[in-house]
C-alpha cells in the first residue's frame, strides 16, 4: 500500500537564484501531504540548493570532494526546512540521505539500503528523500535525483501510487499537458521536451519521463503534475486524475 | 589499512549541559586529525547534543516519533559542526548518517550500508558518522551509540588502528589507567567501572569497554585514551602507546 510522492526543487526552491527557498511553498506543500500522510514516502528536489552549486564545482563529470561536500551541505539545508514544515503540519517524518545510504554507478543507483525506510513505514513515520550527492563506484562524485529515486523506490516498494509534483502540467505537447503517455508515444514527443526553469544538472522532464517510463515498464504507472497549484497534491495523494499518467505499454 | 577513531561526546560538547558544544575542543580535535586523515574513519559521540534530548523522550524504551526526530536534528548540528571545522583544517570529509544507513534490532546493529563509507575511503574522502538513534525492528525506537558504531566498523572493515579517545585517561582502577585490559580481566574491575559523567544513555565506560571486547574477540586491539588532553589524537592516528589497550584473550 506503499505510495511514493515527489515535490520538485521548482515548487519549494526559486531555481534560478543560488539557494533561495520559497517557504509558503514550502508550508502548503507541507499541509497538503498531512491530509493522508500515511504509508508514504516523500522525495524532494534539491532545486537552486543543489543544481546551483554542483553546477559550480562541474558535478558529477568532474570529481570534487569540495563540491559534494558543499553540495550536500545545501540540500540537507533544504531538507531540514521541508522537515520542519512537516512536523509543523503534524506529521511524524524523519530524514534519509541518499548520501549515506546508496551508492551509484555510472550515475545508476547500484546498492541501497531500504531497511531504515521501510521500518519508518511500519512504524508510521514517513521517511524523506531528497535529490543529493552521492558516492560513485565508476567516477567518485555522482548525483542522484529526485527522479531516479522515485522510479528505483517506486520498484523496490512495490508502490501503488507514485506521484510527481512539479511546476508544468504534466507532459506538455504544444503547451497542452497529454492525459495519456507509453515509451511508444516517445519519438514523437521527445523533441518537445524541455528542461526544466532555471538551472538543471539531473535533466529536466525529459530525465523525468525516462525514469517513469522505466517504472512503467516495471508495470507501475505514475503521475506527473502541476505541484504549484493548490490542492493537487492533496489531489495526487487520493489517487485522483491529476496531470499526465505515465503507463507501460498497452 | 584503515583506521577508526572515535572522539566522545564529553570532548566535543558539556554532557552537563543541553546542546552546549566546545567550539574550542572541536577545532583542536580537528588539526590534530588533519595531521593524519588518510584512510581513517571519523566516528564522534553525540555528547549532549544526543543524551539529553534521548532521555527527555524516554528513548530507547519509549517508542517516540518526536523523540527520535529531535534527537537526530541534535546530534546533526553537532555532526555539522565538526564537519565545519574538519574542512577549514584541510580535511575532505562528508557525513554518515547512521539513521539513514543502518537498521538496529534490540538495540544491536542488524543491518548496515556500508557502501558510501568504502567508498569515500577509496576516494580519499573521510566519512564523519556520529552516536545516532536509528530505527530498531524490535522495539521501533533506537540509539545506536558511537561505541557500537566503532566496534562494528572495526569488524566490517579489518580495521588496523581504532582509537577511543574519551574525558579519561582509559581504564581506571583506584584513578589510575590500566595499561591493558582482557575480557579475563572484566570480574576483577567490573564493579569500579562507572558511567561517564553528565548525562548518557548508552553505557559509559563499561558499555565502551564490552564492545571494545567484542572486538578484541575478533582479533581487532583499541586504545581507549584522553582525546582531552592536547596531542593525544596525534599521537593514537599514529598508532603510539595512550591510554588503555584492549585486546583478546592472550
Amino acid at each position: 500500500m506503499t505510495r511514493i510522492l515527489k515535490i520538485g526543487g521548482s515548487i519549494l526552491t526559486d531555481k534560478s537564484r543560488d539557494m533561495a527557498a520559497r517557504p509558503d511553498e514550502i508550508r502548503r506543500a507541507a499541509e497538503e501531504i498531512a491530509s493522508r500522510p500515511q504509508d508514504l514516502v516523500l522525495v524532494h528536489g534539491a532545486g537552486s540548493f543543489g543544481h546551483i552549486p554542483a553546477r559550480r564545482f562541474g558535478l558529477p563529470e568532474k570529481f570534487s570532494p569540495e563540491g559534494l561536500m558543499t553540495t550536500h551541505d545545501c540540500v540537507a539545508r533544504l531538507n531540514e526546512m521541508v522537515l520542519q514544515a512537516l512536523g509543523e503540519a503534524g506529521v511524524a517524518c524523519l530524514p534519509v540521505h541518499p548520501l549515506s545510504c546508496l551508492t551509484l554507478r555510472e550515475g545508476r543507483i547500484e546498492s541501497f539500503q531500504l531497511g531504515p525506510i521501510k521500518e519508518m513505514l511500519k512504524r508510521g513515520i514517513m521517511p524523506v528523500l531528497h535529490g543529493d550527492v552521492a558516492m560513485d563506484a565508476s567516477r567518485g562524485s555522482g548525483i542522484v535525483s529526485g527522479d531516479q529515486l522515485v522510479s528505483y523506490l517506486g520498484k523496490a516498494l512495490f508502490a501503488e501510487v507514485v506521484a510527481v509534483g512539479c511546476n508544468v502540467k504534466g507532459v506538455l505537447l504544444f503547451g497542452q499537458p497529454l492525459p495519456l503517455v507509453r515509451r511508444s508515444d516517445l519519438p514523437a514527443i521527445e523533441s518537445s521536451l524541455g528542461g526544466s526553469g532555471g538551472v538543471d544538472v539531473t535533466g529536466g522532464m525529459k530525465g523525468k519521463l525516462l525514469e517513469l517510463l522505466d517504472l512503467a515498464d516495471c508495470g507501475i504507472s505514475s503521475l506527473i503534475f502541476d505541484a504549484g497549484r493548490e490542492g493537487n497534491i492533496r489531489r495526487a495523494l487520493l489517487g485522483e486524475k491529476v496531470g499526465t499518467r505515465v503507463e507501460g505499454s498497452a
